[in-house]
């Protein structure tokens, strides 16, 4: 036996080695315990720089059963993708000034509208109104998208239940009194009856990841801000078409909404949307918009 | 001395005992150090459902110097804000119709480009665009927006030297094969000509929260989704005043940017977009859009 081993020294000591060396697997347990729950999960907003995963970080973390393989890694697109000339029609400066000033006062018409009449609107207004939205841009071009259209009443009735139902709890018990007291003077709580009353729900869900053709993994970026982005050529289309919406986010109700459509787990709820006809005698809250030098900084 | 203490079992297997306690106290420590640092963060996306904040948490974790004084939280609007008539004219269905299709094609017709001509552009064209964006609506009428607008050389040759050393960085060391692999197809590198070449650029920050004049704080909900959504409309604007541009999210340079255009800590970068004419020969991938029977789903 060696003679450190049987030294006086080790003889007092060994349990402070042992204590210390426990301190430290509990810690490293707990590090790995936490860096695999919090760090590996959907990739957070860009802008976060604390917490900004790169394109490599999130690879490793989706892709990790492809990557334990070996395999080839397929490409969203492919590699030798042609490139056309751009379709271009210079307008006249005069023209560019014009249009930059009429586009500008027809937005500045759009008012959000909680209040619908149950009037119909045709499929095909709704349908280019989709398709709009799909022409907007996204990270390496993954269109990360899917539209649900609800029409029937029967769904749209448990849509309403839903939310309703979560509403209530949040104002009752889980909102901050600095939110309702912001949402008082909107006149909102917990009874949404044009989640009912619109001719048309459209719930905007955004894809985490999708699946390309040979069962390859197909990653997502950016998808949050993609599908906002393109929600907001949505409304844009919308108020272009002569109807009006209301930009909801149902709090919490993700899981059970997307469990009710029938949306695979990749995708989340991003926003809830009501398009149709303003209801008669409709009224929006007297609000102001920033002037442009509040909104605005030059260089 | 208590029998146990003195008993054979103690002797043998107290330091088993040291040790499990040694492991716990490893284990809470690191546990309440990461619970610190990663829960209290940053407002995160809506629709991530694991770990979705409520404007309850928010608000603790945002205005606890208020709550803990007990003060009257101030709304972000005047709770007796008055409501007036909506505008709205309704069009025939015919045009509603007509509309929505001609303004899908006019879309469709929307094309990211890389390569800008140096021409110039009236400021009122910029201002214009700009001031649609800020039409967008907002978590709570926050309009949580700054929109940077850059014309000066010498500050887009400061933009392109930080974005192009942090992109080369990237592309050669952190971006992951499936990244880079996706983006060959775009033909992108870390060299942003277009970065230069724009007569403007726009950068837009999403501001986290801002402060109401008489100081106190005023939390911005769902920020994230309302700029990005903002920025769909912008996208729009100058698509519409008859301009291009490109969507781009410069990788980890948010914070070196919001130094060099003195934007305060509660901004974060979101999206830059040079806006201006394509370059004379300009290309662009030859890329399919998703037919609508593959983003839509129906009920």
């Amino acid at each position: 036996m060696p003679e450190f081993l049987q030294s006086r020294f080790f003889d007092l000591y060994w349990h402070y080695f042992v204590a210390g060396l426990a301190v430290y697997i509990g810690a490293r347990l707990t590090y790995f315990f936490f860096n695999s729950k919090d760090k590996k999960e959907e990739y957070k907003n860009f802008g976060n720089e604390a917490d900004f995963k790169t394109p490599d970080q999130i690879a490793e973390s989706k892709c990790v059963e492809d990557e334990s393989e070996d395999e080839e890694i397929m490409p969203a697109l492919p590699a030798n993708l042609k490139h056309v000339p751009l379709v271009f029609e210079k307008l006249p400066v005069h023209e560019t000034i014009e249009r930059s000033e009429e586009f500008y006062k027809f937005m500045n018409m759009r008012r959000t509208v909680r209040r619908f009449s149950d009037e119909s609107v045709p499929a095909e207004v709704i349908y280019n109104i989709i398709k709009t939205a799909g022409t907007a841009p996204s990270g390496a071009h993954t269109e990360p998208w899917t539209y649900v259209l609800v029409k029937s009443l029967e769904i749209k009735q448990q849509i309403r239940q839903i939310i309703e139902d979560e509403e209530e709890i949040n104002y009752k018990k889980r909102m901050g009194k600095v939110w309702t007291t912001d949402l008082k003077a909107l006149r909102t709580n917990w009874i949404k009856e044009y989640l009912t009353e619109a001719p048309y729900l459209i719930l905007v869900f955004k894809q985490t990841y999708s699946f390309r053709d040979d069962g390859k993994k197909k990653l997502h970026y950016y998808n949050e801000q993609s599908v906002s982005l393109a929600a907001g050529m949505l409304l844009t289309a919308i108020h272009y078409a002569g109807l009006v919406s209301l930009t909801s986010t149902p709090l919490n109700c993700g899981p059970a909404l997307r469990s009710l459509l029938g949306r695979p787990i990749s995708e989340k709820l991003s926003l809830l949307l009501p398009v149709g006809y303003p209801a008669k005698d409709c009224v929006v809250p007297d609000l102001q918009r920033k002037p442009l030098e509040e909104i605005l900084v030059e260089f």
